[in-house]
């Protein structure tokens, strides 16, 4: 059986001990958030925007997690799996579900809201692909629009994984998504920037997408050094004629874009000076 | 802890022995598909017609179940649970997840797929639902609208538990969903159909919905009694000009809509001699 050292409701679980329900909503529903951290040197990378994000998804969701009990849950969790394991780097999952219920949507049936953190290794990704960049395809699978569910990270993912599964081809690292009317939205694990005559675009994500946390990081250091960003409805035709791409993650911070199908794209000055003053 | 009879991959959980993982892609991703079967005594209903449903789900969503051991473990897991208890009702419920896998949405590294079976009371909805017809609402949390989830029960059901939320009101027992194009496409839990001019209309469902197994048996049903009946686009206006509205799926049968927000329906003949035709 496939474990990753895991806390549940602050508990440790083994598989004598394996708290987890098959009647969380979570399984049922994909009723939940989650958060993917990346952890450096024992410490949690940009952890008070994850949190805010992880807040602002539980309250659209009207998941009503006690927070500071997470928090205090999290720091225990990382001093346990720090002190057993001293890894360069690590991901720390972060799932939150509404909890247990009987069968039926009704979201007033369930129990407590129910906390998973697990301990992952880091992704074993090729240097090359931050230094030298990245090849990437366009996905056929459509992100459908729905303003109520867009921006945060729940736990409804088939489109994500449905994606996901149209290459099997280790010369492709991501592959970027469109909205059913055909405009650029992410990657299936990453958000996407493009830049066009020195201005850094990113596609708005108020109907559907997920708004990154180190998407929000580079938005913000992208003003700290004087670079105009904004979002927008990005077409395909838009993103072709791009002068540079790249791809942003908690995990692999900035990936440059070189190619995309046939098309090829330069590692450009916008991008290395982000990636140059990227702490992440 | 709450629980139900359950087995996972064929063997029975208590609460010593839960095989659940925390890991498992149902979970992460809501990767998975379901399906809710009605029990009258001891016999599951419309059972081929839920396991055609289930395949071409998992066809769709490309797991690779062994429908064949699925079927043998079913019809062990009724037999103990009916010797049990014999309930004149009971609801069976199957989930088949992708199974667990590492961090990542990519689904070829899931190991193999997990079963679920789940022993569930029958609601205690009121005699009155169907005999003298139900109350609805509109609900406002939007269906997206996207071809290659549609018609499919899959784990990912965010939006039917957020319009679910919508009301906590016993006087109302379900609401209407729509798309965000503003189409008719069916209630949290139900399939719906409305009858106009003597002719039964129902939702075209490919681009989003649930293609319940009591909707298909309807349409059979109607086309055996010789009621013309279409699948189609359905706006508000001609919903609410409509002189029959009523709901379906496989735990309520057939109940007749009297009520939509402040408007009023008759329960009619179509209705009357579809529920009066229909054996479930």
């Amino acid at each position: 059986m496939l474990t990753v050292p895991t806390w549940i409701n602050g508990c440790a679980i083994d598989s004598s001990n394996n708290q987890f329900s098959s009647l969380d909503r979570g399984l049922l529903y994909g009723d939940g958030v989650f958060e993917t951290i990346a952890v450096i040197k024992g410490k949690p990378q940009l952890l008070s925007h994850h949190f805010k994000r992880l807040e602002k998804a539980c309250d659209r969701l009207s998941i009503s997690v006690q927070l500071s009990l997470l928090k205090d849950e999290l720091g225990l969790f990382m001093s346990t799996c720090c002190q057993d394991q001293k890894p360069d780097k690590a991901i720390l999952k972060l799932i939150v579900t509404r909890g247990c219920g009987g069968r039926g949507y009704n979201p007033s049936t369930a129990t407590e809201p129910v906390r998973i953190l697990q301990w992952h290794d880091f992704p074993d990704y090729h240097k090359t692909f931050s230094l030298q960049g990245v090849s990437v395809i366009f996905c056929k699978t459509p992100l459908a629009k729905n303003p109520v569910l867009a921006g945060i990270k729940h736990l409804n993912r088939l489109e994500q994984v449905l994606a996901r599964g149209e290459w099997n081809n280790s010369a492709i690292q991501e592959g970027l998504m469109f909205d059913t009317d055909g405009h650029l939205v992410e990657g299936t694990m990453s958000n996407v920037f493009l830049v066009r005559q020195g201005v850094l675009l990113t596609p708005e994500l108020n109907q559907c997408g997920i708004e990154g946390v180190m998407r929000e990081h580079i938005i913000a250091l992208a003003k700290k050094l004087g670079i105009a960003c904004s979002s927008a409805t990005i077409s395909r035709a838009i993103l072709e004629k791009a002068d540079e791409v790249f791809l942003t993650n908690c995990v692999i911070g900035i990936w440059p874009v070189r190619k995309i199908n046939q098309m090829t794209y330069p590692l450009g000055p916008v991008t290395r000076l982000l990636q140059k003053n990227n702490e992440f």
